[in-house]
């Protein structure tokens, strides 16, 4: 029997490798093909490698082709899957060299996100990028080392685009963030995006929201500023932040049904389904999937290398004859702007209206230790919870130190449909040096079910 | 109507606060009696007031007798109860300058541990201290300033005693810890006891497990050595971190009944219940109390102000005319030693064979954060899960930087009744300054998973 992958990153490479561990190469050939050159790596890293804090490309890769080939999983870099053959059960692939065709008995489609561009951004303009894969990563380092860059423009402020701003100060770059909304961050409410706004220009980086990118201007094909509808700001580097969307095109072609969000819809076991039911031996995981909301009940596309590494794992787990399911998100999220830390679980206040809930908001201010504590910080907690029920819709929290993996209290929290009156109750880790008596967590908590 | 509060510590005076928040001065007096000098303090902050980080005691105050006046809440320190008449509704209080009686209608009894004391330690020696007050606190401060003190014999080696021991260091002594079990800190299994040992050695502490001491040495009643099974140790000074048990000899000689562990036991209100119902108008809160470990069902003794400062609340918002519950506890602890940190919730191997479970352990090696980020240092991760069901029972972390707090996630799933198979699709906060895409609770749950 004959597996083939598309996509070598984390949900193609974690799916092959479960699939491996539980059935071995006379079972089960396994082959990967991969357009790129590099597998199982961590694009979230390259914001750091940009930065200048870690050494890249290679620390950023888990697991190289040749470590795959020895635990006897076949990967290809450089090799595009250019069509699928659902009937004919195979794949056509293309090389730098040549084109040719290979059988599959079950096939797993990870073929990730595309970057969203505008018609703006369509064409290639050098010195303007994206930061998808490590190529790209290699690219802007091979720019800013090569040419002569003064400014840097980066165009949207969400996870990645902050975070390659905080990486172009590093790079001593007089940094401009453009953000379209009136907010960075707008996966935060309003409020704490407020502080994330604060955060970012107390950096020194110009922070330019509500303004709308119009165009790229160019000398010799050389990018030279982007011009919004607030002004033309000049830009020896552009970094395109704009969001991706599921990479569905092979699928698409290939009469393989899409979900409503634009993503590909799977079964708990990751099995892609259609309005017809299952596709027989067709599954997908990552990026180019859509998942769950447990809070809201809804689709949605998010895409994110931890949801890309669980789901390819469940994907393998049950193509190698075990049994797993991906039950959904919460909608996590973490980062950082220098030290600001920025964190969120569950729905943010747009997306409870959204989804049709009514809430109450809570937000305190606390500290990440003991008040008397050395290194004693402020933090913001705010939790949304439904209006007379209690249940914790979602939380966010602002903070300079120890501060974001704190959601991960109120992650389990949603996961399990806490109250927040439940909540106030809950046994967290106490020790001056970690939190206060009452943790921020249960303080938000508390103020909460006092809104009720 | 009036409400007498016996203690002015955690417990004690937010039930005082609540109760005060919820019915105005005309409609409750409330008047708290207590024996020391200080109220709501942080017992917990001593080791790091004594080693030196903290400026004490005022700093670890969290508020003092005269803001308590303020708000309407009569706090007498100073004032110790000597005996409560149930039937005429009244306790016997002394000073230094008097006796009398106060007449209540509803009671808290909120008066704390006592320190654990073998016969060897059964009277006061200059140089050996508890550490259980402020007092204690300044008394040691005053010793370490104005005798000269090489040595320091710490015994016990749990939270407290690790910490005195840490503080002690700082103080530029020379400390032997000593334990009459194998390992330091038995709240945690002996392999990851076995981590903590080697960090206490590592500090320059001497560590002396399995040691049982058998008398002090003095000289003009003065502290000179500590007597072992072993051999015997010189000491300038000494610190007992034996324990506590809770405070009841009021509540006994009253005839309030005790529960199963020796402390009061009171329903899910925080009323004093005893084998015959509700005592009336008696209320119980704090390391005086026993709570309900909901993981192993049993009744246990857990002195910690986060339970203490809880209990009092919900005592406080039901005397109030509220409503609230305390639902029992997780057995969520953290401490650190130096740059070792070090969580536990749930049960312990030994809690959970106490309890009658059959269960499987997993242990993980991970690291803070993605492991190509400075920084990154390694964290062991023990999961503990109930053989078939995969129930999670109980987790522990040692590691050197963002680990203690991990546990918050395993206290929040414990609480749940989660299964560790549930938790492997937990959705935590990923970044990679603040996880691998596989955050190590993650790691650890799948490892337990796959032991089942």
């Amino acid at each position: 029997m004959r597996l083939i992958v598309i996509g070598g990153d984390a949900a193609g490479m974690s799916a092959a490798s479960q699939a491996r561990k539980r059935r071995g190469p006379g079972e089960l050939e396994i082959l990967a093909f991969e357009r790129g050159d590099f597998t199982s790596y961590s694009a979230c890293g390259i914001p750091y490698w940009v930065g200048g804090m870690v050494d890249g490309p290679d620390s950023l890769i888990a697991r190289d082709p040749a470590a795959f080939q020895q635990s006897g999983i076949d990967v290809r870099t450089g090799h595009e899957v250019t069509g699928i053959d659902l009937a004919a059960r195979r794949v056509a692939v293309r090389t730098a060299e040549r084109e040719f065709t290979e059988g599959f008995d079950e096939l797993v489609y990870a073929a990730g996100a595309v970057p969203t561009r505008p018609p703006w951004a369509a064409g290639p303009v050098a010195g303007v990028f994206g930061v998808q894969t490590l190529g790209d990563g290699a690219a802007v380092q091979e720019w800013l080392s090569s040419v002569r860059v003064r400014s840097a423009v980066v165009i949207g402020a969400g996870y990645i685009g902050v975070e390659m701003a905080e990486a172009l100060i590093w790079r001593d770059l007089k940094v401009t963030l453009v953000e379209q909304s009136p907010q960075p961050m707008s996966t935060v409410d309003p409020d704490m995006g407020a502080l994330v706004a604060k955060s970012i220009e107390n950096l020194g980086i110009e922070l330019r929201t509500g303004v709308t990118v119009k165009a790229l201007e160019t000398e010799k094909d050389q990018i030279r500023a982007v011009v919004t509808d607030a002004g033309t700001i000049p830009a020896d580097v552009v970094i395109l932040g704009l969001g991706v969307r599921p990479n569905t095109a092979l699928a698409e072609a290939a009469g393989i049904p899409l979900g409503v969000t634009g993503g590909l819809a799977t079964d708990l076991r990751q099995r892609v389904t259609g309005p017809k039911g299952t596709v027989e031996g067709v599954w997908a995981a990552g990026d180019c999937t859509q998942v769950l909301n447990r809070v809201s009940g809804r689709q949605v596309h998010v895409p994110l290398g931890t949801h890309a590494n669980k789901q390819g794992r469940v994907a393998g787990i049950n193509l190698g004859g075990g049994y797993a399911t991906f039950p959904g998100i919460v909608g996590t999220g973490i980062t950082k702007i220098c030290d600001l830390e920025v964190a969120r679980t569950g729905l943010s206040s747009k997306e409870a209206d959204a989804a049709g809930f009514r809430y109450v908001t809570a937000t305190v201010e606390s500290t990440n230790r003991a008040g008397y504590m050395p290194g004693a910080v402020p933090m913001t907690v705010k939790v949304i919870a439904e209006k007379d029920s209690g249940l914790l819709l979602g939380a966010q929290i602002v903070g300079r130190a120890e501060a974001a993996k704190r959601i991960d209290a109120f992650a389990v929290a949603v996961w399990n449909r806490m109250t927040v009156t439940e909540m106030t109750a809950l046994d967290l880790g106490y020790a001056p040096p970690y939190a206060p008596v009452w943790d921020p967590v249960l303080i938000a908590a508390r103020k909460a079910d006092e809104a009720l």
